[in-house]
């Protein structure tokens, strides 16, 4: 028996363990998609505490607790900070079988050297021990961000937002990782939604242009990505339940961006008529500007009315939707590739049924502009464990080419989140020396290494127009 | 090469031959859905030969002898019962890959002793060696019970059932298991089938009330469910096509109801209305008696016309659906959850493909009233084998905390499916003993061994609001 | 760490070794589906190099150099053979995890006796002995026919279509294996598309019938199928993008083949009648001959329109399509069983998400007038890969019998293809002799390796009506 999370974790082959300690080991992270806050990134953070570091924001944490009968007081309520990390100390042998019990153990390990297996019991000296740690400077946010080895980072903005922290982090010597914005219009595509008149109205203060009607709109939309490319910005990110595909006029459009403007209630055709244009215009405009496009595909918020009315959006009531994919997947990118205007695309699915859709559609539009220019993401949320990343990597292999993967992204509101590029990496280096050792990929450590390197990094390297 | 169904069958390392020889083996049974006759325990039946307690009513063999060529005459026809038991003894080699192969040697190892493989030339020995044993009273159907092992027993019962049986039970000294009655209206709900009239007259009588209008059918399902938990029931059970949800007010399923009495057609969307509104008025009884609801979704019955004429329902015409679950099961649950009136919850799912949906779905209505009060259901009918089982309990432990799991049920209508528990219990101590073995969990078994009895006895004891 | 594709390739345990070197691999092949040209067969078609046997029109090969970057002059453009040929060698090593990757060097191997692994470095080399080797008698289409141990061929053939190369292959008596036409009559059902019309002009002047009305038509059909039962066909096959059932009238499907003919528009429930009629109409025929109905269901075709415009069909962008299939699934195959005119039928479904649908409703209609009368076919398309075999035979064994299982099919375009066999053969002979390692099934070669060689061989040649 193996002692838990030892220096071989998740590596059951010699060939795994090659490739994992002599190839992947060392590569830098390349952390394309995550939710840090540059705030806290142009400001140097330094948490008081790991309930602060790590539990506040964290949902999939409080659905564990929440999961495992803990009173909602502790977990997002008004009791003090060591109430809830004795909490969460509490629920995590409950977690046993669920990522957050390696994640939680692996940030122990590599942050704070620690071997004990959080409980009830060692609680206690954890808790002394990390936030002791914590308070030296060589925990601040940036010297995290530097001890993990990043390269670059990619956070996740609203088009309103002025970016000043990422001017701030750009001018700071001191940071050698290049902290970039992506640009997430959601608030403007959902139009049935509260938040998009306000949106509407942060997005004409921004860009300083009056918006009456939908080409207004859609100009105001363009001088942000401007800005944002400015800002050295090269990926986009959109959310959706589900997908769509409606054919739509600028008219209709348009007539339907009056509706909203004016109060009126949308069908749900007209929706999806706007949304279908209005990606579609962003779409090109992405392609004009050598950007990437992401899209998660999938996740039906806020389904606990009750909750959400108390603690507001992500907050941990979140869950899968299931619906018909392939269709719409295939008329959104076909249409963006008849008129030559399809940029490079990431498709991430929170439901891995449309794992196979994905990765058969996104053949149909490989061409020579790139390597991979339609990419599969990385088992987003719920998948983001051994099983759903493997599940992931084998779906795409099997109709696809993992060699060009651009592989893992964090995800991530924590600092501590990236250990998780070292998970995936065993997890792959596990999957490809797998297939060594059984005679199924050829024995050869140059060019598995070489794969194993390039999916780490090198992909992502060669993949996003991001220079710094 | 290891002997087929040896000591460690199943049980692939070292932790998990342990986790289920010192931890779990000896647990009692808690058998919170099965479809045994309470009828044949009150009178405990003494079967006179294997195929009237095996072959008799079991629709999973009358399948597996339909795929191979054998006619129906041998199957549900009138042949005498050793022809029945003979064509049985020669597909069983054909079933080589499918769980009945296992069961079926399971059930003839551990209650009749037996090492052979059945087959055409084992047969004849086979059916006198047992036969001998169940003619004796060590093998009635309490005796069976007994010798398994079983706490507590629930069955499945129509609403308008007397309880005789149970009651008689309940007075057997004899008797030390609790065998206790499960709601189960489905009759009630479906309102466009045939048997819905007769359940409504059924249900006055039963309930001693004039049903006129559907406040009155209301009122006599709400006495049904009174009746019912006085004779100790705690647990409902509902079965479903696909699940539904549309908004209705007590009016419009009023006048739905109506239109049904008036011998009326009731389109789609007035089905849909009806059932929502039943059940959740049913759903909020339920949490009002400290009842647990049972989901069970997603069977298409009675596909093959010609067989249903002749045989009637259950009888092995049934497969499985698809559907969009996610949204109609999350407005379900938080619907009740808005009131306050959510009760425990088990949610059972035929395709597979939904156990994501539910294993997300779950965790957006947990809270502090117990821990893992929404449950996932264990790999049911299709599912319930070692793939199913092991594919429902990963889903679980990656989206969810396994370590709440409420584990196996039998679904069964024989009295020797209690082996099931063994097949369950060697593929969860495989899984987690797997996890140990590599690294994945704690080299602890004390902690891994508590689990392992809480999945198997525990949670469901602490869960059920069963006392005797 | 075993040598890349070993005599042991993909057999884990002495006994997957012992069942496949003694049971499968000598086991000749029975290849009820594919797309092999007659044309080429009848002239015994002399291949100039590895290029026109390897590259010419297989779109797998194109995905997955347009996946990788390579220009399209060098897929289907005016490249030449050798610029081909170095394009797919570059590629090769980046298809690492696909399963081109394992078929490249099967065929290279047991074809060619090469052992090299195929890339920039080795493709001259390659290019060079193949190419010599080609150009030998024994490398003609019929000599590797012959050398690939092959019983029985269907190809796949138009209902139009003279059938003057199977007529020359029948005659020809150096050809020992039988070469049989499949009826494919998919442009007659699609009524809505292009292809429509021109077909019925053809079926009209095959048939040297007049087809003014709808029963002309199916009266056209009918003569054609006589017209390939005379020519040894027993098998049908038909594609659909989606399943459907509406119940239709013949005066329904004849009004709407009269809006086809008159160009009228057909809406899409009239499509799905004119299908449903069309097809019912079909299968009693299929029945009535003694016919196997194939069912080929959920490609998503042409989803690329500037490629389509420039390549057309078949040229590498189709994908999976996702869709509900249980109801009009079970619905089709009642309609025919309640006429006791449902054909033997085998369904392979290209979403694997429809792996249990198909698993379990086939259950629905089986009987005595066969083993494993319903068929879940083989892995198909996208699914034929060591993952997606293993799957569907684990789906299948978990549900159904996978002793009655038909086994594999190439379904390819490529004389070389035959050792995809090889590969199933293998893989399921790991699955088999895997249960055998570990106590799951019996210690019983006889058993068991009678059980490997009905699948590889035997079931298919009792199943089909085929006699030469």
């Amino acid at each position: 028996m193996r002692k838990f999370i030892d220096d071989d974790f998740l590596l059951d082959h010699e060939s795994s363990r090659i490739l994992y300690h002599e190839f992947a080991k060392e590569m830098p992270i390349y952390d394309y998609h995550c939710h840090l806050s540059p705030n806290e990134i142009a400001e140097n953070k330094q948490f008081q505490n790991l309930t602060e570091i790590w539990l506040n924001g964290d949902h999939y944490k409080w659905r564990a607790m929440r999961a495992n009968g803990i009173s909602e007081r502790l977990i997002t309520g008004n009791a003090d900070d060591k109430e809830k990390f004795d909490a969460w100390a509490k629920t995590m042998p409950s977690c046993i079988g669920n990522p957050l019990y390696h994640w939680t153990h692996l940030e122990l390990k590599r942050y704070f050297n620690i071997d004990l297996a959080l409980s009830e019991k060692t609680g206690d000296e954890i808790w002394e021990h990390c936030n002791t740690l914590l308070k030296q400077e060589n925990y601040s946010a940036q010297a995290i961000i530097k001890k993990s080895n990043v390269k670059v980072i990619c956070t996740t903005d609203d088009p309103v937002d002025t970016l000043e922290f990422h001017k701030e982090i750009k001018e700071n010597e001191n940071i050698e990782a290049a902290v970039l914005p992506a640009f997430r219009p959601d608030k403007g595509l959902e139009i049935s939604h509260n938040e998009f008149l306000p949106f509407v109205n942060g997005l004409s203060s921004s860009a300083s242009l009056e918006i009456n009607k939908y080409p207004d709109f859609l100009k105001a939309l363009e001088d942000r990505v401007k800005y944002f490319h400015n800002a050295g910005c090269r990926v986009s990110d959109h959310g959706f339940e589900s997908l769509f595909y409606e054919e739509s006029t600028l008219e209709e459009a348009s007539a339907i961006f009056d509706k909203a403007v004016n109060g009126q209630t949308i069908s749900l055709l007209e929706e999806k008529k706007y949304k279908t244009y209005t990606l579609l215009f962003l779409g090109k405009l992405y392609h004009a500007h050598g950007w990437v496009m992401q899209l998660h595909i999938g996740a039906i918020r806020n389904n606990n009315t009750k909750m959400f009315k108390r603690l507001g959006p992500d907050t941990g009531f979140d869950s899968m939707n299931d619906f018909e994919l392939a269709k719409p997947l295939n008329q959104l990118l076909n249409q963006l590739d008849l008129e030559n205007e399809l940029p490079k695309t990431i498709l991430y699915n929170l439901n891995p049924v449309h794992n196979p859709i994905i990765a058969s559609a996104i053949g149909n539009f490989q061409n020579e502009e790139a390597r991979g220019k339609l990419q599969f993401g990385t088992g987003w949320w719920f998948n983001d464990q051994k099983d759903g990343m493997l599940r992931q990597m084998t779906d795409l292999s099997n109709i696809g080419l993992i060699s060009n993967f651009l592989g893992m992204v964090t995800d991530s509101r924590s600092f501590l989140s990236y250990t998780r590029h070292e998970y995936f990496r065993r997890i792959l280096c596990n999957m490809l020396g797998g297939w060594m050792h059984k005679g199924e990929a050829p024995d050869d450590y140059e060019l598995m290494g070489t794969m194993v390197q390039d999916i780490c990094y090198n992909n992502a390297k060669n993949y996003f127009e991001i220079t710094r």
